[in-house]
């Protein structure tokens, strides 16, 4: 039986219709990488691509780029208009419940010469709805997670200016939240000043992790909830949006005074991060080298074993881009590229320090240390007198 | 390097720890579908098992539960301790960002003599981790989704209870909504009006998607913006809480007048659920044979083709649980399960109707039709002498 089909659908769009330089790119990287085709779920990824982002419930669906540079979308009837309208000119294959997904699965890849090749699959596309293609569809799936942040990963000169205005705006607002914290605030406090300072100076959204005295020693820590005391580690991970490029900065304080260990790690902390930036400026471009750089420095003090992440990771319209800056990923920095440079020493009950830039590559080469204008002296703060 | 792990975690615990329970009834399970273990991530599935649902950012996690009862955890160093206070007396494997987590997962599936086998993936398990695996680990996973949902399919009598509970809530809530619709509103405004009530008549939580005239023809309608307006099609789908167990029903009226179409449909739809309730009635328990008596009365009123949904859906502590009630479905009510009876008649731009009851299967082996005592007669609403 032919089923009605949605015709529109009460979503939000998240952009303006397709991406054409963004899909060119994408084709381009299906390609180098080997692969006959790409399946990429709802999730930003797809928004960057196409400009919508449907409900994603547990019913399968994704769109479906090949490696000559045709797509297609296979999803339940329930989205199939949707999608339709917002692919115009494109195939939407669409699924009934009563069915199950795989045979207009099939169909659609049998459509496109798919059968027998190769998938790579972005990173929201759920283990349980691929396996069962696998054992029905003789298909072959690889992941290709970074293959989505690859096509964003070279920031253009306007997207590298709006990244510029918000880390910008982050540095001028934490300079005007410093003089504001003071023992006895709660670090939720401390967050609502600092994103109140983010949004007046322009920014679309703001948001900040204030990890205070112990908390500070958990990297992830993401509470705010404890109420700052005399003698705290204080540290601060905020970040803003500018036309939707973000910033990521880290600062860490000592409130009111500071203990000798304390003074130690900041110092070997800074250290750190001053290490990655002169391998930078040294000419530097191996992305271990640059982890090694930075890690070396604290393995050295004495405190390795408290440095559990990551040196850093990429930045742009989402978070945590590409590329990671690990000792595994091999690769080379590029012009364009933007990421963080965030050593971490974390003392689970003790406390914690992490100093984070947000840098970029720039087309000549070189690279800029887009928060260089925030201090990473190390800054007693709250005293009455400031 | 041994790094130091992360002692502890400020994340919201979901709950008071393992649920000996379902995991006693989760191993069983492992077996009786021919599992060696099974791999559950961070979801309401882990939550409702070990009572705690820790951060899932792209770092590969989860649990792995075997058929011989045993558990382990996998994660980054990032979650290390904070799941070894969550799980104390079992093995938590944790992998440093610098070297990925395929070394670490080969050794716990090894360490557990999980190498050759095979193993079940939750929903929430992400592809592009698996196939990682899958490549580098000798390993077979296949989809087992409903297989965390397996364990909870039967609800106790105290469960029962708190359902019963939470859908009497509803039902008042309701007949309190009724004589407050008039055109005018917004349909946020009927939303929060029932909202209400149902938080004022002890519901832990509500919500509510409001559908009228137009809006009404799209099954997945979600925005609740417009203004109710004379002769509306006004369809509500409404949920709320009590003791963590939900309740979900869908009534759908007139604004002051209709038509000679709506009141067809309507009538077509309200016969097409009593024929599932007396399928029900008449002892019929396999699921395809519910679908089937629903939906036959719409397609053969000459409206198939607008019923685009599967009958009905699983119901408990999430609003979608199994058992799917739909045509694919081959299996068997049985005694505890709960779940919605809910045709439609979906005309995108025009208008829909949908009419959704809530039911149990008792212990007795007879059911239970919890929303019941709501009215499925055609109800003309918003008339001033109302």
């Amino acid at each position: 039986m032919k089923r009605q089909r949605q015709k529109k659908h009460a979503c939000v769009r998240t952009g303006v219709g397709m991406n054409q330089i963004y899909f060119d790119r994408l084709v381009k990287e299906i390609e180098r990488q080997g692969l006959d085709a790409m399946l990429i779920a709802p999730s930003p990824d797809l928004g960057f691509l196409i400009g919508h982002v449907p409900l994603f419930c547990l019913r399968f669906q994704g769109l479906f780029v090949t490696r000559e540079g045709d797509c297609f979308y296979v999803c339940n009837l329930l989205t199939a208009d949707e999608m339709r309208e917002v692919l115009p000119n494109k195939k939407v294959y669409s699924w009934f419940d009563g069915d199950g997904f795989i045979e207009t699965t099939r169909q659609a890849l049998s459509e496109h010469g798919l059968i027998g090749k190769t998938i790579g699959v972005s990173s929201a596309v759920r283990a349980f709805n691929l396996l069962e293609i696998m054992e029905k569809i003789d298909v072959r799936f690889v992941s290709a997670r970074e293959l989505c942040a690859e096509i964003r990963i070279r920031k253009t000169p306007e997207e590298a200016s709006h990244m510029n205005r918000a880390v910008q705006i982050a540095v001028e607002a934490m300079e005007r939240t410093i003089p504001q914290i003071r023992a006895g605030l709660y670090e939720k406090d401390v967050q609502d000043i600092l994103v109140g300072h983010m949004r007046a100076l322009g920014a679309e959204a703001g948001s900040a992790m204030v990890a205070s005295g112990p908390n500070s020693g958990f990297a992830h820590y993401n509470s705010n909830t404890r109420q700052l005391q005399k003698g705290d580690t204080v540290l601060i991970d905020y970040a803003c949006v500018y036309r939707g490029m973000l910033s990521d900065i880290t600062r860490t304080f000592f409130l009111e005074e500071h203990g000798e260990r304390q003074k130690e790690v900041y110092e070997l902390v800074k250290k750190s991060v001053l290490a990655a930036e002169q391998a930078l400026a040294d000419g530097e471009r191996w992305i271990p080298a640059i982890d090694r750089a930075a890690r070396r420095v604290i393995e050295e003090g004495g405190y390795g074993t408290y440095f559990t992440t990551r040196l850093g990771h990429g930045l742009g319209y989402m978070p945590h881009e590409s590329p990671d800056i690990k000792q595994n990923n091999e690769r080379y920095l590029e012009p364009g590229m933007a990421f963080t440079i965030e050593p971490g020493i974390y003392m689970p009950d003790e406390f914690g320090v992490r100093i984070e830039d947000c840098l970029i590559m720039t087309p000549e080469g070189g690279f800029s240390i887009l928060s260089g204008g925030l201090s990473k002296d190390c800054r007693v703060i709250g005293r009455a007198e400031a």
